[in-house]
């Protein structure tokens, strides 16, 4: 392995690069937000996937997360991470390896949204302790998630009450409505319609006799504008903050400048005879999502250059032009460096192995995600 | 780490499944396909990325591949690969590693489309060889390489000839262009027009007093139906067609038996409030290449299921429904595992680090893919 360089203009690309000092502001501010409303934040990894990045989301703490998929589950309990929720529906075929989190962590957090994940948990009870659930609730996501008004929401936590190896936390929801905005001010409503829905839901619960430990509430957006019903909530689960996207920017999550990830490119090729450069981004560096929005610089934002475009991308080509007349290869020497805004940081992120952690110009040191499942 | 189950029916998901005995079926085909011909195959690993799938695409010699990144150069130089060509044009940020890979192996060979990467590759000499390149080619695929039918192409492959540190070994293409097209038929013309070109290419730098020793054409889908005239080139790297997937078989280039890689995902959710079951597999396993593809089945195509549509995917959800009427929960039991053929294997596999390998239902190991650049 070579050394890391100490520049970034000296790093071999397509790399992921993570702004550290961005990085930071965004996760201070998180904390900060709700600390003051005395809601308990509950980081959700599935963004970065790191150990690093988890640490600054739980302000050092290494207590209270989400995480998307057991692998993650796993690395953070190796890495004495604890109280953490594994955020889907779980399945019988998982309990074995729910079993061996509940070994390594003290803490192990399950989500179910119908009768059947009760029952598995009830055939394969724990030795010494229960199973700890949150039922899921659709808000109007249309993911997982039981239909928040309908009358299974009170049958499923009666459910998860009775059975005697199982022990009922609350309920969570993950409303990704807020996906589909596209001003803070309309985020801030959804917030508070949100944080009305689950609040009824609770309510209903109670009703039926059943104490509701935790209230929680997901998604960056409501968790970045947020509305200060959301102070009714225990705990909101935000992930994508950490890093933050040109999506996140043209919904109203953040400002541009807040976006702590871009994707460092060369451009290999030069093609006026077609008015185009070719970058050696192609969409393993960049990821497909979003190649559809409507965003009006698409899924890609070249840093400093808002005169390109990227038209086409394959495996390891990203195939770039200017948004019109004719590009000026001259003025995108061969070798020199673009730096492109990711659409979904989620979903580029997912795809590269390595992060490239740094501080203006300065590589810091890099940082290693959990793939898989 | 767990033990590896015996069943596919056992394993986690979710996870992409390689069918070994349709990967030995596809790699002896093409093969035999180019022994016949007499021309020689140099396959791309960009699709898998293992050793593995690289011993059986060279039919054991571990000689003579394409590989997409630096990263994948040094994997395969580091288990004893050799005759290797990294396909996309180098820059001079590259070349200290391409130094080091002249190191490990006895042929590491370059692709150029423009003359400042002659100039760095003189500025840049190695000690005791040559580097040794191709000049790559645009024939309408409206990437990478130089117009096939403009002047700078044997002016680039006299400026190759000429510099003292490179040797210029012949001429190389990637045309794209088959994978707009339907049917064999059209493939197969594509091949014959494809490779007219490439030879009048050939043709006209060999006039200029030039050699050109190798005359090389890729994409699975002209190598895959191939044409007759394509016994005239010395060379073709084909890559996909280990996997193959449902893109390249509407194109014509396989059968749809002929497909060796499913992604197995299970049920974790019923919704029949909106329509729809949920699945394990988001686009984390899946990829969102071809999402706006106007094949019947859309990206993914369940094995059995002719009735599944997949409606929607966040990070680790797939949200499937039926093409037409209501879906029936109760014939997709909770925690029941469905098979998913991708549209586009190169980016399914991308997201995997692991591939589990079977043969029928038995699981018989798994390949570890090299990442990253």
């Amino acid at each position: 392995m070579d050394p890391l360089p100490t520049l970034i203009s000296d790093l071999q690309t397509p790399c992921l690069l993570v702004d550290i000092d961005k990085v930071k502001r965004n996760c201070s501010r998180m904390i900060q937000r709700y600390s003051d409303l005395g809601v308990e934040l509950r980081p959700h990894m599935k963004t970065h996937k790191t150990i690093e990045g988890g640490e600054l989301m739980t302000n050092g703490t290494r207590r209270k997360i989400v995480v998307s998929t057991l692998a993650e589950a796993e690395f953070y309990a190796d890495n004495g991470f604890d109280d953490i929720i594994y955020g889907k529906p779980v399945i019988e075929s998982q309990l074995s390896r729910c079993k061996k989190l509940h070994e390594k962590c003290s803490k192990f957090h399950l989500m179910f949204d119908n009768e059947e994940a009760i029952y598995a948990l009830e055939r394969n009870p724990m030795k010494n302790k229960a199973w700890t659930v949150f039922l899921e609730l659709d808000i109007g996501g249309k993911r997982t998630g039981v239909q928040w008004d309908g009358d299974r929401v009170v049958e499923l936590a009666r459910l998860a009450t009775n059975v005697q190896s199982v022990e009922f936390l609350g309920i969570y929801t993950h409303s990704s409505v807020s996906y589909s905005l596209t001003s803070d001010k309309a985020v801030k409503i959804q917030a508070e319609n949100d944080t009305k829905k689950i609040l009824h839901v609770c309510e209903r619960i109670q009703q039926a006799g059943i104490p509701v430990g935790v209230v929680g509430l997901g998604d960056t957006p409501c968790c970045s504008v947020s509305d200060i019903s959301m102070a009714k909530l225990t705990e909101v689960h935000p992930g994508n903050f950490i890093f933050y996207d040109t999506q996140q920017c043209s919904i109203g999550s953040c400002e541009f400048d807040d976006i702590a990830v871009r994707v460092a490119a060369r451009v290999i090729s030069h093609k006026p005879e077609i008015n185009q450069i070719v970058l050696d981004s192609g969409f393993v560096a960049l990821s497909h999502d979003g190649l559809y929005c409507n965003l009006p610089n698409g899924i890609a934002v070249f840093q400093d250059h808002p005169e390109l475009k990227l038209v086409n991308m394959s495996q390891e080509h990203g195939c770039v032009s200017v948004k019109s007349g004719q590009i000026d290869c001259s003025a995108y020497p061969l070798n020199s460096m673009l730096f492109i805004y990711p659409y979904h940081s989620c979903a580029t992120a997912a795809n590269h192995p390595v992060y490239y952690i740094h501080s203006g110009d300065k590589v810091i040191g890099v940082w290693k995600p959990v793939k898989g499942w």
